[in-house]
């Protein structure tokens, strides 16, 4: 974990911590109710999905948000960006995983999390229809329903062919070409998933799964889990891609068991 | 769907029916309790994770149908077949998905089965961790938690292309070395999710997903699959293989909606 002194105190942290915490657990209260009253769907300019509750989730976080931290910046996935300079950036995805959201598939989430000069200090991502709500901030450790999260590394004589892992949707690797990812790596590791959101990263975060792929994903999307990981006593990579004229920026992340990251990281972080 | 002349007396079905969603209701009891209260898990011949919790089911399952239907086959996954001969023929698979399972990732099911003569006419999949309870007979209708079930086939000028889809684990695939079918399928189509456990059949029948395909699985875990699509209105393609040499037979199946499973046999029915 990177030098602390620079970062805010830890009272402070423990502040934004709790607001988080209670803007998720409404952001869950309002999902389940508009999935059950019903929604309109439209199909945004990168032909993914979004609903009306995508929207009024994200609206009510950032109306939340204005209020407590008025100079803090927003970057969410439904709207343009406000106070991009500050030094405090919360990231919303209202909801990650809108097509299963839409579909009643039930590993959809809802992330929030706090980012300072660029180094994420809080993340929550909650499943509404799970019941499951993981949260984490810096020296507060990462929770699940009131449970600390302690993740064991692979033992040293453990086999990696074995673990199970999860992958991003091949719709992720389309975007740069570069499929020849997953298909070289299994030709090398078929104990895979697709879950296509915010489930796999909780599952590697809780040890559940050896470790999660993430690739070309937006910065909301991958804004909780390095901190939930790290506080879990897991390990997380990232490299960035600029791509502009392909709709990046994108993130690639592999987070997880220290040894399942680092095994993953060449398949997927890595030039092969 | 097949001539009924040769069938059971429809209330004949109907009390078979009654009983196997009794037992399916006393699985999830069971499997939720030994969940909390622990178990071992050792692996077996074919590398695959077993569980006192799977063992106990099974055994409780065969208790009761043998004190009900004493002449009926019983085919399960952790046990050896009883009167292989009969014309009725139970499945069990007790927890279809145990690595899930074991990491209390939901999706895992409980399966069970009523063929007459080879022909399905009740089928079960329970999902004890997400609530869920699926069943149908024939004649009878396909059901989710009282809710019977309506599979609408994929519009004539909706886009195949985009349709979400699920593949068994790559695992499956290796075993006829048959990977080339994942590889060139992802090449045409990338809304693609790997559940690796009969939650991929549910989604498929409920229509949360346009179809579902099935590849080099065994008997019991696709036993309840086509009476529950079929009685849905969806379709079910299947393909046996005799594979002895290397853990056959082995079934490919592909269900769901009726456009979208003629689309996928091409890719993982026929040759290619």
């Amino acid at each position: 974990m990177s030098d602390p002194i620079s970062l805010p105190s830890q009272s402070e942290i423990s502040g934004f911590f709790a607001v988080a915490r209670a803007i998720i657990a409404r952001n869950r209260e309002l999902i389940l109710q508009r999935q059950q009253s019903g929604f309109s769907i439209a199909i945004k300019s990168d032909l993914s999905e979004v609903t009306e509750v995508d929207h009024a989730v994200e609206e009510a976080v950032r109306n939340e948000l204005a209020q407590h931290f008025p100079d803090h910046g927003i970057i969410g996935e439904e709207f343009a960006p406000t106070n991009l300079t500050a030094d405090f950036q919360w990231y919303i995805d209202p909801i990650d995983g809108t097509q299963n959201f839409a579909r009643q598939i039930p590993t959809f989430g809802s992330i929030l999390a706090l980012h300072y000069k660029g180094r994420p200090i809080v993340g929550c991502v909650d499943h509404p229809m799970l019941g499951q709500s993981y949260s984490a901030a810096y020296g507060e450790g990462a929770w699940c329903n009131g449970r600390k999260l302690s993740l064991a590394d692979l033992g040293p004589g453990a086999s990696l062919e074995y673990e199970l892992v999860t992958l991003s949707s091949p719709a992720q690797f389309v975007r740069t070409n570069e499929m020849h990812r997953v298909e070289r790596f299994l030709k090398n590791h078929t104990n895979v998933r697709i879950y296509g959101d915010c489930f796999s990263q909780t599952c590697a975060i809780s040890g559940k799964t050896g470790a999660a792929v993430h690739f070309n994903v937006k910065a909301w999307d991958v804004a909780a889990a390095r901190i939930l990981v790290e506080e879990a006593g897991g390990k997380c990579l990232t490299r960035v891609v600029e791509e502009s004229e392909r709709g990046g920026p994108y993130w690639r992340m592999v987070l997880g068991k220290p040894r399942v990251v680092d095994y993953l990281s060449k398949w997927f972080l890595e030039e092969i």
